[in-house]
């Protein structure tokens, strides 16, 4: 009597086995997915990320300070039972690659580029049906601070889109500084909050009557979401105050950093995007393919601990469902005596074999069984 | 004033930073272990192995029972908030793929033949300093039971190791159930723990003490220990119970399969070697690089629920301490305001591209001070 017998009639269906949010991937699927993470470091690597891999779980205190700290409810912890310490499962990397350029790599040369790839765990929202083991697959631009390091992320970001398939990306790009100095100068600190939600809603008649003296410039904020220059436009006749203007500066000297190495590139501005950012500091940037509301990745600027840094984490599982599926290796069906030169040729040629594993087995209909696309025979591979 | 630098006065070192038994790989040693797991998977993929990928944790109940039931103590486990049943952190990945073979690959046809690689977690022991973040990548051949299947499972990783250029490796084989025959049919239920705690301290003195009529034979076992060929004619010669023998033929015709497959593969034989074989029911493994004890990878004969299933999981951890490291990629350091096409030719050439960040950089100085070893110049990559 198997244990998994019994584990079979608790659910109909293999998925009911697992917790909400938690897949297995199955041959195709995970083929894929290890093909689609190789593919962007690979492209990460070439412009010189160099690749580093912290641990699936720290000290809570260390993952969730700083730029950590937002992701605490979202968040799993255990006891070290060696330590008697509280320990938690990484809701992001972000975090630890900024630990690591801070820490373990303090002495190294800056700008420091760095690469990683992993899975991370979320908490999740109960109710909602989404992905709580999330694999990230990212870099970080950790030193300065420049419209040029803003660009270059970005373009490297679209280049591993590119040699992945997904050619028809958009970036949508935001500045919460700006919108947020606004408002900061203008409305009591009492009544932002609700003004802030009327912006995030997109709802132009709440913000009116709740914009007071800045609802003209923040209506045309609204207005201005859409395709870069149309956005900027907008953007360079509004009356800002001497305290916003840096980072409608540093925006269109981005944009224009990013057309330059990637001319391109197709750009949205949402210049009241400000959900989901809670630790950057300057440009951010959510990753689309076209005709999909499904974000294929998102980044931004932050502070590394004290060191200005801009990152972009892509998000493997998205873009399997986005990027035209790798073709399968053929798989040829060979016999169990056949020779080791014989089946390196077979490699070399870009099949997959599958052995025998008796010797009186016949090759046609095995291999017709087992779903191969090719056997063995008279020295060479046959298709079905 | 940054939050890591508050944990940094915590200790001197970065690696007190973290729990003992998880450790950063750095720049280096990441793409190695990277570049390690890609080359064992490849060579898995080529010989039809195809690739799986369940999550980082399950439900408790679906991931320790059965075979998982051994690693009960070395699993963490966390509460669920949405489903409010406890979950936990996978320990090991067989009984994930025996799960995936059972339930979502039911109706695939058998032999079915699974690969994976992936991180695990171990709860670990006080106070001895091991991995507890341990990364496998493996095999699972599902359906069949044979020596035939047994040596394709065995020959597998030695090509992979093979091809990782590790190419000292021993493979220490066991049948447990051969000893444990021998005692059960001869030694009293009470007396049976400390002859095995003497049989796995290789206590001579101890085992011919305990071993009552079957002294003999122990003995001959504990001496039977090393070269495989030695090893079998020593078994043999031995008078061993009717019950016993079929598992001795069949060490016998797994060893004959495997040497037809891989004719210099380096075999010895332990007899009384049943420690950390929980779940095992035939032949067992131990993969060792030469000189040093260090296991590469261990695995063997078990039962996927109810079907016969023969597995082998390497170590990319040690594969890393093993092999020797990849050659790293040379680093060009290139002007910002290179052309799109000089940049893939670099690539071609197999450089990793540094861009400088401003136009006015002095190229040669700062390929210098970044560790590249190029720079760029007359349209060519110069050696610094």
């Amino acid at each position: 009597m198997s244990s998994f017998d019994e584990i079979l009639t608790q659910g109909a269906r293999g998925d009911a086995l697992l917790p909400s949010g938690f897949a297995d991937l199955l041959p195709g699927e995970a083929e894929a997915e290890a093909r689609g993470i190789a593919c962007v470091m690979e492209a990460f690597s070439r412009h010189g990320y160099q690749r580093v891999r912290p641990p699936m779980l720290e000290f809570e205190n260390a993952l969730l300070n700083g730029a950590g700290s937002a992701l605490q409810n979202q968040t799993f912890r255990l006891m070290d039972p060696n330590s008697h310490r509280m320990m938690a499962l990484r809701p992001d990397m972000t975090t630890q690659i900024a630990r690591i350029a801070q820490i373990r790599l303090a002495d190294a040369p800056r700008p420091l580029r760095l690469s990683y790839s992993g899975s991370c765990i979320v908490v999740g929202t109960p109710g909602r049906e989404t992905d709580r083991q999330v694999s990230q697959a990212g870099i970080e631009l950790i030193g300065p601070d420049s419209a040029v390091a803003d660009a270059e992320v970005i373009a490297l970001g679209a280049q591993a889109l590119d040699e992945l398939g997904i050619a028809d990306v958009s970036f949508d790009l935001s500045m919460p500084a700006l919108a947020l100095g606004v408002i900061d100068g203008a409305i009591a600190e009492k009544d932002r909050a609700a003004l802030l939600h009327a912006l995030d809603r997109k709802d132009a008649g709440a913000v009116a009557a709740l914009g007071g003296s800045i609802a003209e410039t923040l209506l045309a904020l609204l207005r201005a979401a859409g395709p870069a220059d149309r956005a900027l436009e907008i953007l360079r006749g509004l009356a800002l105050p001497e305290a916003v203007r840096p980072h409608l500066d540093r925006l269109v000297e981005s944009i224009a950093a990013l057309r330059a190495r990637r001319p391109g590139i197709r750009l949205t501005v949402d210049p009241v995007e400000f959900r989901g950012w809670q630790y950057h500091t300057g440009l951010c940037v959510t990753v689309f393919a076209a005709g999909s509301r499904e974000e294929l990745g998102r980044g931004g600027r932050y502070l590394a601990g004290s060191e200005p840094a801009c990152g972009l984490t892509l998000r493997p599982q998205a873009l399997l469902r986005a990027a035209p599926l790798p073709p399968a290796r053929p798989r040829c069906y060979v016999p169990l005596e056949i020779s080791g030169d014989a089946l390196s040729a077979l490699h070399t040629q870009g099949f997959a074999t599958v052995s025998a594993l008796a010797q009186d087995a016949q090759l046609e209909a095995e291999a017709l069984r087992l779903s191969c696309t090719h056997f063995w025979r008279d020295g060479a591979a046959h298709a079905l």
